[in-house]
């Protein structure tokens, strides 16, 4: 499906593999209303850097991405490198080096390979076609298994506007405030104040729910471009319902694509929602939420398919969060586990481990004490994801 | 070596499994002051419940520890059974009920085996003997590998002092003010206040400095017990020379056990020293370090044998520690890997990779920003560690 005045492009450039794609181009006919979400870890790659520089102006026209190198703790040299890739793709596309978002992912430390990206560059621009979303997709892949795209549309006053949007992302996920790599490119006309706080609020209830491994990465983004070719009305605070409704759509696909990244989590071979209700506050919620899906002991139970509910309080009680270990009820879906702190006996947890062998699982926390209620994703510890972290650059 | 005044045994109770030690009696001929350190988990089992209690008075007498069964979340019934235990023991040992430390370590949620006691305590009473020490060590591990054990003397004034210590653990570890179990005994003559401040502060840099997977356990206690039969003058406020040798003797052992669990953490190949110095204060350079030390992805690369110093890097700049990325220096050992935040290429990794296969590895963290200075111990994390925890109870 199409999004109007968006074009797209990948390449096998051979920046660290030969013959995979590995470079990837998105680009708007026009200069596009554009926000951002970047990672909060301190360190902070050099295509990050120079990203949130340039997103102060809120539009550009085109993101440059490549796998196979972050271009983080690159030090100067690494910073030369992304601008002049970035004058090189701006050269080639016409259009001004300020209107170019960067994004990079891979081995953190090794500098980027910049003769692969002028090698390329004619057949990347010469490339950019409506139908080659997918093979960006496919070009930000690093230990991702499939390619994560999502679709949506949605009716603003009498036009129909599109989003699109494709995210990479598998190990060192635990995003805060922003995530791995993520990019929606929609026709919408909205103006920046709009399209940030959507981003903004979108981000904070999809991708910053989800964990993998508990590791945030210095190369997370997510960019969200609107070009308003949709022709529609604007949107923004005059109409609620039209903003509501925009809102919602993007919302909608950043969580599909913050859930595939959790399904395709390293090694992974369950998603598992881990719900803390009845705390007194919705942080509260989440911080304990967080710290059970990123016990190494829960996770490894998931995987045994064990219904150790007792890692999970174990896990509870030191997440810092004050609660009353003699009022919680665990469930495993709706499989009662746990009443007023003591366990519900063997035959409970033979009803769980037949849950257990499902793909998706649900664990509802009740603290019983407020009105407090989160979620967060993730999946469970394998053997295999030890085994691809282990070997990941041998 | 013995401890004067000290008895211990161990027997098969069949607890949880058969034909295996599962029962231990730790006991003193006389009442000895006795200080411990429990775990912070908010989740506490019903032995440590009791012993906090009890500790008030700041003297016991024995012992009585089991594994195969952590009677944690089992309400009020779990209480329960603990006092039964405790009242049998005493009664067999006749001595004061109040005097009986208790211990349980093993799976969370099940209810104890009280029959597996009873009929098993004329064995374990009578069997109590000055070398039976290395028996209740054995009966107190559970995915332990090896037995846990420690011992030192010093002199005070005229007088040998003795200490002798045990401690199991391997997997659930990450202590937080106490960990696991370890039992520490002593002839030494030492006042309360004087013993529980040594015992504090001896753990704090000790046990407190361990991980194995960043989850505190539930039964996690540390006890001291010191009969006074050595003889020697107190050792009080009045000889801080005297204080200070057994301070250093009790943290020599506490460490020398803390460094045995991390060496037999579920799965290890390999322990780990992370070291981070010139940080603003110690208290910041410990926590950066514990992130580090608790990174799944920093973790899978030490049994990959990979210097992959990006992923340390990237723990760092989410441990919530401020610090500035152009001036850190990463060195495995002696061999410089990141200087000023960039990597020094393919030749430091090398050589670092051939320091990656022995067995025990230290990180050294340069973050030239102020003196604080500290060490967090960890293992490496394996695919045996996957499989230990996701087939622990089947």
């Amino acid at each position: 499906m199409r999004i109007k005045g968006f074009k797209s492009s990948a390449v096998a450039a051979g920046i660290k593999y030969t013959d995979r794609l590995d470079l990837g181009l998105i680009y708007s006919e026009t200069p596009a209303v554009t926000a951002g979400v970047f990672t909060q870890n301190q360190v902070k790659a050099a295509p990050v850097l120079l990203d949130m520089e340039r997103l102060k102006q809120g539009r550009s026209q085109a993101i440059l991405v490549n796998s196979g190198c972050a271009n983080a703790c690159t030090g100067k040299e690494g910073m030369d490198a992304a601008m002049k890739t970035s004058s090189m793709v701006a050269a080639a596309l016409e259009i001004p080096e300020e209107l170019i978002q960067l994004a990079s992912t891979g081995v953190i430390g090794d500098q980027l390979n910049v003769d692969a990206f002028s090698q390329n560059m004619d057949d990347l621009v010469g490339g950019l076609a409506e139908s080659n979303f997918e093979k960006v997709a496919e070009a930000i892949m690093t230990t991702d298994t499939v390619t994560k795209t999502a679709f949506r549309k949605v009716r603003i006053g009498d036009k129909e506007v599109r989003l699109k949007g494709m995210a990479k992302g598998s190990g060192m996920i635990m995003p805060n405030m922003a995530t791995m790599l993520a990019f929606v490119i929609t026709d919408a006309q909205i103006a920046f104040y709009e399209l940030n706080n959507a981003l903004q609020e979108g981000v904070k209830r999809t991708f910053n729910r989800i964990t993998v491994d508990g590791d945030t990465s210095t190369n997370d983004m997510v960019l969200v471009m609107a070009n308003g070719m949709a022709g529609n009305s604007w949107i923004d605070q005059e109409d609620k319902k039209d903003l509501q409704a925009f809102q919602e759509a993007l919302e909608s696909i950043l969580k599909e694509l913050a859930l595939k990244i959790v399904v395709d989590g390293e090694g992974a071979t369950k998603t598992i929602t881990i719900r803390v209700c009845g705390a007194k506050e919705d942080k509260e919620a989440e911080v304990m939420a967080r710290t059970i899906a990123n016990s190494c002991l829960v996770k490894t139970a998931f995987f045994g398919e064990d219904a150790n509910w007792g890692r999970i309080i174990a896990a509870m009680g030191r997440s810092g969060i004050r609660f009353e270990p003699n009022r919680v009820d665990i469930a495993f879906g709706d499989v009662v586990l746990v009443e007023n702190g003591v366990g519900q006996g063997v035959d409970a947890e033979e009803k769980a481990a037949t849950l257990l062998k499902e793909k998706e699982i649900i664990v509802n926390i009740d603290l019983k004490d407020g009105h407090g209620c989160e979620e967060v994703y993730t999946c469970d510890l394998s053997v295999e994801y030890v085994k691809i972290n282990a070997d990941y650059r041998t």
